[in-house]
């Protein structure tokens, strides 16, 4: 299939490893994009720590409109412990998600066999995460008041809407029906937050009634905690809100063979913005700029990308061609650019 | 050492398997405080959901005030599918709780080598989490507006003060030095929720200078959750909010031989209250009055009711007769009296 289809591409490689890995994303995605005539037109952002560090700016209204005007967007990693925590992951990161309306937060975790896992048995893991991404805990709501006195008083205000749930439910179905076990769990806490807990509740109880193939769940976020580490082969699709899939999806990766591997994609399934795909790790300020850091997270966000683009046959290539990699890792030290350049040269087919 | 002593316990078997586990329990309890001269004098109170159907009542004020006349509250399991979520929880579990100020949730974690972990290498795992317990997301503040219509908007707000972050840290920190390995991990969210999160940095990092001996360090609750399957060993005491700490205490559980042995206390340091003792598993409705419960961790948490009453070489029988017991586990089904017979009888001497 030839498309002669030209993408434009922002680039946001941020802090720490980001750079180096997001560089060998995208050594994967021209060397696969070539076969199927499509094109990526980058622009790099240069955002992140060191932007903040020299004009105490995050994400200017005016980036932010320009990288509006792009088909998607890859993002590396953001945070420094030289930046007081929250000021780039709300003045950044989280203004993309919030501003682009990805209210898809996709994260998919698999076991490879020949990837250890910290789990003694941990079956067939091979499930999807779906993260509600624009509202909960990470709205920003909330303040402080008598900031250090005796008398201070900090809140934090979770914001759930029958709109921004419902709509998160709705994908998650569609996801769950396109898979072949169609099972979704529903992950909250609704035996102690009530209001949004219910609200959540009723959302997928109500939807489910047009998904009568789905298996539908429902688990406490301490109890899915439990199940992740002594059966995860039990989940399919995971719908959750912003902060429980915060937390699930990290127990997710390191479960299935580390966080080196786990990509997402913070999507917005109605296409009127761009999504972003970025790896769920970190900066790992403590090894950037070593060529310590495994890009494959990377790498497999560039397949979700080509997914959301349309790019099935891409998407499917770079995926084979990481799993290939995978299989044949032998424990052997290699540089971020040499798994970057093995996993590019078996994508280029 | 012989005190004569007698104390006043409220029990509150509960639901499910809760009634099953106390009865082993107390049978502990009363073996091996007969060896050091003390009695528990027994009032138990029909709560929960049977309560609820007859009467729509899960706790009176009046039974409240009745039980706070008590030394210390044992408790076994709260809730049923049969009853809405959260009525429970809120009108009696969480009730108890917040009205007797138990603002030390006590949770101890540790890998017995004879008891399988679902990891493969656990390695030396012994720490305790103490978790928040009259504030954060628990408090019950929130709301819903239209509720059940396309425009319903519910909340969730996560209340924190300099006072009760404070008192909770403070006695985390006393945990940390009486301990050998003399290490504090805070754990929260402070990239994202930046007024609970800096308040609880501020006042790990101000009441740290107080305690020079102590090694002081910071997880995101996302990381955190990976370092307790990939490195569970290296925490000692962690301390975090109520919503944080009721997910990864259970994970917690989970990687260490699993939620029938782990134990907690609601506790309250100033003895304002009575504390209050029931294990972290909840009422598993599925095996109730089946025998098919572990009362181990009802168990041990009587264990810790006798730490907190001063009764320590109580404690410490009731925690070397546990080990020995679950050291010779051979993997043979047993009743949940069974157990609790052998334990007993381990814990008379
Ligand atoms: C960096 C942080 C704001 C972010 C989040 O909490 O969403 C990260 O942990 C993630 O999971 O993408
Ligand atoms: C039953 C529920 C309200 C409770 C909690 O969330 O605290 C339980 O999960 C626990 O950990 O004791």
């Amino acid at each position: 299939m030839s498309t002669n289809k030209s993408f434009k591409l922002a680039v946001v490689g941020g802090d720490g490893i980001g750079p180096e890995v997001t560089a060998e994303a995208l050594k994967v995605l021209d060397a696969v994009s070539a076969n199927y005539g499509v094109t990526f037109e980058r622009t790099e952002y240069d955002l992140g720590a060191k932007r903040w560090h020299e004009t105490g700016e995050t994400l200017q209204d005016a980036e932010l409109e320009e990288i509006r005007g792009h088909d998607a967007i890859l993002l590396g990693a953001v945070g420094d412990p030289t930046v007081p925590s929250g000021v780039l992951e709300r003045g950044l990161l989280l203004k993309l998600r919030f501003a682009l309306d990805h209210y898809v937060n996709l994260r998919p975790s698999k076991v490879y066999p020949s990837v250890g896992s910290p789990l003694a048995n941990p079956g067939e893991v091979d499930f999807v995460v779906v993260r509600e991404g624009t509202e909960g805990p990470y709205t920003g709501n909330g303040g402080a008041l008598r900031v250090g006195t005796p008398a201070e008083i900090a809140t934090e205000v979770s914001v759930n809407t029958a709109y921004g749930v419902e709509r998160v439910v709705r994908d998650a179905f569609a996801r769950a029906q396109a898979r072949p076990r169609k099972k979704l769990t529903l992950v909250h806490k609704n035996n102690v937050l009530v209001y949004a807990g219910h609200l959540w509740k009723r959302t997928v109880d109500a939807v489910a009634t047009e998904f009568p193939d789905i298996t539908v769940d429902y688990l406490h976020v301490d109890a899915a905690t439990i199940f992740l580490v002594t059966d995860p082969a039990r989940f399919d699709v995971i719908v959750t809100d912003n902060l429980f899939g915060d937390i699930i999806t990290d127990l997710a990766a390191a479960i299935s063979g580390g966080i080196g591997l786990a990509a997402s994609g913070n999507i917005n399934p109605d296409k009127t913005a761009p999504s972003m795909f970025e790896p769920v790790h970190g900066s790992a300020p403590d090894i950037a700029g070593q060529q310590k850091a495994d890009p494959t997270a990377a790498i497999l966000s560039t397949a979700l990308l080509c997914d959301h683009l349309g790019l099935t046959e891409a998407a499917a290539a770079i995926e084979a061609a990481v799993t290939a990699d995978i299989e044949e890792r032998t424990g052997a030290a290699r540089t971020t650019s040499e798994i970057g350049d093995a996993i590019a040269k078996r994508a280029a087919g």
